[in-house]
C-alpha cells in the first residue's frame, strides 16, 4: 500500500506549533518531540509507511488525557492514542501530524472483583501483565491477539485471537469503559452489572472505534475461572480443505473447543524452522480444550473422531503445560516466524472472516490465487471463527510485487465480502482498509460518518482512520 | 407513574392529518385509524397509561416501512414500531401521536443457515415461532424473555430472560440487522461473519435503541445446538439470602448453569396457586442444566453440594420433559400469576441488575423496603445475572399507594445504581426510566443525545422514549 493511497489529512501547522509549546510547558519531560521517540510512536509493523506525530505525551492519568484533548481541541490538532504499537493497520500513524498520547504508563490494575468475575484496569495494562497479576486468583482474561498488546488498544480495535472461538472478542468481554471524548468530557459508558438495557450501547460504540470517537482511559473487563483441566496438541491433515472440514464439523457439533487454529503447509515450514517444533510441514490444526477433567476428555474424544473422518492425524498431544506453552508461543510468534521465509521483505497481514460454511472454499480459492500471483504468502487462522490471515511478504523496492500484492489483497477482501464475510475479523480498519469498509458496509458507512461528525465535529480524534473519505 | 411525569411530545396536528390521508390512499385497509386498533397498539401492560397513535400501518415488507418513514419524515410525524406490544416500559406509546408500524405481518423466516449456526428472520417472527420452525434442525434460539415477544422487539429493547446467564442477551446474539433509518435509507449493519472489526458497531447501536434510531426490518441471529441432555428442577431455601448466596457460589465456581431463577416466598405463593405447582411457599431457585449426559450430571452434582452448604433443599427434580415444560411455563407466567395476589390492581415491574457480589444485599434491603412501604410486591429474578424484578401492584385509584410505589421504585433504582448496577437489566428505558438513565449514565446521556440528534434530526423515531429531556 503506497503512502499516496492513504487518506490525506491536512496539517494545521499553526495549531501544532501552539500545542507543542503548551504541552511542553505543561508536561515537562513527559512531553517528547525528538525524532526517535516520535518514530517509535508511528506505525512500523507492516507495509504501511510510518507517519510521525509531532510530539508524544506520556500520560499517567485520565486527567492527563483530558488535558491533552482539550488543548488539541482548542487548536484543532489531531490526537492519536498509543498503547503498544502492535496494531497492523496503521492505527497509530499521524497522517496530519498531531499529538500521540502514549498510555503505556497508565498501567495500574484498579480493581479485581473476583466475586463478580470482573476487573478494572487502565488502558496501558497488557494482556500478559493482567494475567500475571491474576495468577493467584484462579481467574484469567482469555482474549489473546498474539502480540502482548495493551488492553486499551485491544478494545479500541475490537481485537480477539486464538481464544475467541470460545470466549468471544473484546466486543463481548468489555463490561464498561471510561473515555475522554473529543470535547474533553469524561464518560463512563456503563456500570458493572453483567447485563443492561440502559440506553444506547456506548460501550460497544467505543469498542472498535479505533480512537476516532474517544480515548479509553479505563476498562472493566470480564474474567473467567482458569479451567480445571486443559489439553491440546497439533494434528496434521492431508490438505487445508480437510482441516477446514474438520473445523466446520467441530463447530457445528457444538464442541466447546477453546482454540482451533490452522497453519497451512508453508506456515508450518516457517514455524518448524523458527521454533524448532518438529511437526510435519503439512497443514495442521492447533487445538486446545478447556473444562473439567471429564469434559476435556469427552471433547478430545469427539474431536478425535472428527479428525479421523477427514483423514487427519496422528494427533500429537501436548500433555505437559510446558509443551503447550511452547506450542502456543510458537503460534503467537507466527508473524515473526513467517518473516524468516523472506528476510528483508515487508509484510502485509490480511484478516478476512467468513461464515464458517464458506471457509474451506474461501481458503482454497485464496491458496490458488496466491499460487497464480507468485506471492510468498503463508496462511494462519482462527478458523473456528472463520477468520484467517494471509501474510504477504514483498520486496518493498519492487513496484511489480507491490502491485501484485495489492491486487491480491483486493481480490481476497472482495471474495470474503461476497461470501457474506468481512474484510477484517480482528485487526480493524485503520488506514489500510477504509476502501473495503465502504464496499462491505454500503450506506452504513454514511451513518458511521454521521456519528463521527456528531461526536468529533472538529475531526481531531485519530483523523484519517476507520472511515473512508466521503464520496 | 402518572401521565404528567412522562416526557411531553408536541403533537403536529397538520402533519398528522396529511400523513393519515397519504397512508390511507397508499395502504388501503392495511392502514387503520379505528380506536380499537389504535388502542391495541398503545401501551397497556403496566401502570404506564396508554397513549394512542393516530393510525396503524400493517407492514409486510422493508419497503412498506421505508415508505411510511419517508412520509412521516416529510411531514415531521412520529413513527413507532410495534411487534407484539409486550414491552413493559411504554415503548409503543405515542405521546405525540403519530403512526404505529405493526410489524407482526413481517413474520417470514428468511433463511436458516444450519451450517453456520445462524438464521435470518423478519422482525415480526416471535421467539416461539422461530423455535417451532427450527425444531427439526436440532437447533434453537435461546433468548427467552418470558412473553412470546417478537424478535424485532426483543432486539430493540436488548431483551434477555431466563437463559441469559448461559447464552447472553440480544446484545450477544444478534449478528446483523437490516434497518430503516430516520431519513428512509435502508442499511444492513453487518455481514454474517461471526466476528468483525469493520468500523463502528452499528448492530449493537441499534440493539437496545428502542426504535429511536431506526426500525429493524430483518435480523440475523445466532443459533445453538439443542443440548444433548437437559435436567433441572426446583430447590427451596430457608431465606432469600441463602438462595442468593447459593447462586453467587454457583456462578463463581463457573458452573455453566443454563437457567437459575429466584422466586421469593410471596412469588411462590402466587405461582403455586396459579399453576398448581405444589412447591413450598418459601424462596425457591428454579434451575436448568444443559450439556452432554455426563456434563449435566456433573453440573447437577456440584450444584447439589452448593445448595446443601447454604441450607437449601430438598431439590425436586423435574426429570420428564413435560414436567420441565410445566415448571418453566409457570415461571414465564409469573407476571400473570402474581397479578392474582391483588385482583383489579395495576402492576409495575422493576428491573434492576447489580454485580452478583451485591445481589443478596440488594434483595435483602429491597424486601425490607417493601415491608416498610406496605406494598404488595413479590420478587422474581434472573439472579445468575444479578437481575431481579419486583412486581408492585397498586390500586390505580389510590394516590397514596401510587406515591408509595413511586418512592419505592425510585429508592430501588438508586440503590442498584449506587451498587454499580443498572436501573434496567432487560426491560429497557422506554418512558418509565428516562430519569434514572440520567442518574446512571451521567454525561454519557449527552453523548446518546448527540447520536440521536445526528441520526434523527427531526426527532420522528419513537420520540419521548429512552433519552431524558435535555436539562
Amino acid at each position: 500500500m503506497a503512502l499516496a493511497d492513504l487518506q490525506h489529512v491536512v496539517r494545521n501547522e499553526e495549531g501544532i506549533s501552539s500545542v507543542i509549546e503548551i504541552l511542553g510547558q505543561r508536561f515537562g519531560n513527559r512531553f517528547q518531540t525528538g525524532e526517535a521517540v516520535r518514530a517509535q510512536h508511528a506505525h512500523t509493523t507492516t507495509y504501511i509507511p510510518a507517519q510521525l506525530p509531532d510530539g508524544v505525551v506520556f500520560a499517567t492519568s485520565t486527567e492527563d488525557v483530558q488535558s491533552v484533548v482539550l488543548v488539541c481541541a482548542e487548536h484543532r490538532v489531531p490526537v492519536i492514542a498509543f498503547g503498544t504499537g502492535t496494531s497492523l493497520e496503521g492505527h497509530v500513524n499521524a497522517p496530519g501530524g498531531g499529538i500521540s498520547i502514549d498510555l503505556s504508563g497508565m498501567n495500574r490494575i484498579v480493581a479485581v472483583n473476583a466475586e463478580d468475575l470482573d476487573c478494572t484496569v487502565e488502558p496501558g495494562v497488557t494482556r500478559e501483565d493482567l494475567n500475571a497479576y491474576l495468577r493467584d486468583t484462579g481467574l484469567f482474561f482469555p482474549i489473546d491477539p498474539g502480540a502482548n498488546a495493551s488492553l486499551g488498544g485491544m478494545a479500541a480495535t475490537r481485537a480477539s485471537g486464538t481464544n475467541a472461538v470460545r470466549y468471544g472478542t473484546m466486543r463481548e468481554n468489555v463490561l464498561s469503559l471510561t473515555a475522554v471524548m473529543a470535547d474533553g468530557r469524561v464518560i463512563r459508558t456503563g456500570q458493572r452489572a453483567k447485563k443492561s438495557s440502559a440506553g444506547y450501547d456506548l460501550t460497544r460504540l467505543l469498542v472498535g472505534s479505533e480512537g476516532t470517537l474517544g480515548i479509553i482511559t479505563e476498562l472493566t473487563l470480564k474474567l473467567y475461572g482458569i479451567p480445571q483441566a486443559i489439553s491440546g496438541g497439533v494434528c496434521p491433515f492431508p490438505s487445508v480443505e480437510a482441516a477446514c472440514e474438520a473445523v466446520i464439523t467441530t463447530i457445528q457439533m457444538g464442541i466447546p473447543v477453546a482454540r482451533i487454529e490452522l497453519v497451512n503447509a508453508l506456515g508450518m515450514k516457517a514455524l518448524n524452522g523458527y521454533a524448532k517444533l518438529g511437526y510435519p510441514d503439512t497443514p495442521c490444526l492447533f487445538v486446545e480444550f478447556h473444562g473439567s477433567e471429564e469434559g476435556v476428555k469427552e471433547q478430545a474424544e469427539m474431536f478425535g473422531e472428527i479428525v479421523a473422518e477427514f483423514g487427519g492425524g496422528p494427533f500429537m498431544w501436548a500433555a505437559a503445560a510446558e509443551e503447550r506453552t511452547k506450542l502456543w508461543k510458537a503460534r503467537h510468534e507466527a508473524y515473526w516466524a513467517m518473516m524468516t521465509l523472506r528476510p528483508g521483505a515487508r509484510a502485509l497481514a490480511t484478516d478476512v472472516c467468513v461464515p464458517i460454511s464458506r471457509l474451506a472454499e474461501c481458503i482454497r480459492e485464496t491458496e490458488e490465487d496466491i499460487a497464480r500471483s507468485g506471492l510468498v504468502a503463508p496462511i494462519v487462522g482462527h478458523v473456528g471463527d472463520g477468520n484467517f490471515h494471509v501474510q504477504v511478504m514483498t520486496d518493498p523496492s519492487s513496484a511489480e510485487e507491490i502491485a501484485a500484492m495489492e491486487a491480491f489483497v483486493s481480490r481476497l477482501n472482495m471474495r470474503a465480502i461476497a461470501m457474506d464475510g468481512t474484510c477484517t475479523g480482528e485487526h480493524g480498519v485503520g488506514q489500510g482498509k477504509t476502501e473495503f469498509l465502504a464496499h462491505e458496509m454500503g450506506a452504513g458507512v454514511d451513518f458511521m460518518r454521521m456519528i463521527k461528525q456528531a461526536l468529533d465535529p472538529l475531526n481531531i480524534m485519530n483523523p484519517g482512520k476507520t472511515l473512508p473519505p466521503a464520496a
